[in-house]
């Protein structure tokens, strides 16, 4: 990340409205600079919501100008958008619980998820996500995708395509649920049990919804 | 509703920000004005969350003055306070599930968690809730307090208190879950399943919390 043309979520075709005076600093401070733009950004838009959040407040706390923010992302969408980019180790971590015996998936989808949102470079893409798809058109449909192709992708389950999705849909409402009771709520005790009693509780829960019968 | 002192969340001895040419219309027509001020109100909250509503956009949308707004509810603050009130049917229906014979109470409480979440009156307070906790403390607090006292309150389960709480935490994560995925984020094919089938895959989910084995 220490050119421009590796800065995350920059389109080159899109609207950047930097201005004459920006001095965006020596070339392999720019990766550094827009990374910072990017955790901020993820953090106010994760506590906030995208409505709540404004470029000036990102500005502000990342110690730059705003027209720096514009000239690295173009706009607040584009930040957004860099911001749900669901990071590489989230995703390799749910693909490995997917391939655990078919019997332990349940409660090793469970194990993954605590596990990401107890790391901070994870959660805050969660906390992103959520607090913005209730609201937001495009994240609803960028978290449809993330359990649809990148949560589920890897499973074959279910007796047929309908059955499958059906079954991914009902894991994803109690994984998400309990993210949100645990990390973003924080509704107790839930909130602060052992990861492994939460395992031994919610992940026969998600086993059923794995290979159960559900009629 | 017809009295002013019968308006909703307005508190005599809070800051009343009226100004001298405010004209609240005959004391006949002030309930009206105010519930219609607070059905607005709980849209927008529940729609864009706390930090993204402003007063000047909910009093545009009620067609009043802002002055008015304040006049009946004295601060956005107050007026989140109001439209997070649970309305009283959304308790009986939650009261009269935990009546239910033993056996039955996992499908009796998903079966009105559907119905909550599709009668527009109690629904607008979930999303509003929702929408609000994770950025606002005093909301949290109050999801806390309708998940332990309104929610879980006439229940007795499990073998202690300590076991019962838990017991209700773990409930709480996926009939939240259930209603973001099937009615905020609109997770197919959850969001579009028939309520019996709802019924029939998470009832178990649901009854396992309530009286089954979780170690």
């Amino acid at each position: 990340m220490s050119t421009a043309t590796s800065v995350p979520g920059q389109d080159p075709s899109g609207p950047v409205r930097a201005r004459a005076e920006i001095k965006p600093g020596p070339r392999d401070q720019r990766g550094v600079l827009a990374a910072r733009i990017l955790a901020v950004a993820r953090d106010e838009f994760a506590t906030n919501g995208y409505l709540g959040t404004s470029v000036r407040a990102i500005a502000r706390r990342a110690d730059v100008d705003p027209a720096l923010v514009y000239h690295y992302y173009g706009s607040k969408e584009e930040l957004l958008r860099a911001g749900l980019r669901a990071p590489e180790a989230m995703l390799d971590r749910v693909r490995a619980a997917w391939q655990a015996p078919r019997a332990d998936i349940g409660a090793a989808l469970v194990t993954v998820t605590l596990r990401n949102w107890s790391d901070p470079d994870t959660s805050s893409v969660l906390r992103t996500v959520i607090q913005t798809a209730a609201h937001h058109a495009e994240t609803r449909e960028r978290l449809r995708h993330i359990i649809e192709h990148q949560l589920m992708g890897p499973a074959e389950i279910g007796d047929d395509d309908a059955d499958g999705h059906r079954r991914a849909s009902l894991i994803a409402s109690q994984l998400l649920g309990m993210g949100m009771a645990r990390y973003v709520w924080r509704i107790e005790p839930l909130a602060s049990m052992a990861d492994e009693d939460v395992v031994a509780a919610i992940g026969p829960t998600i086993q059923r919804y794995v290979d159960g019968d559900l009629s």
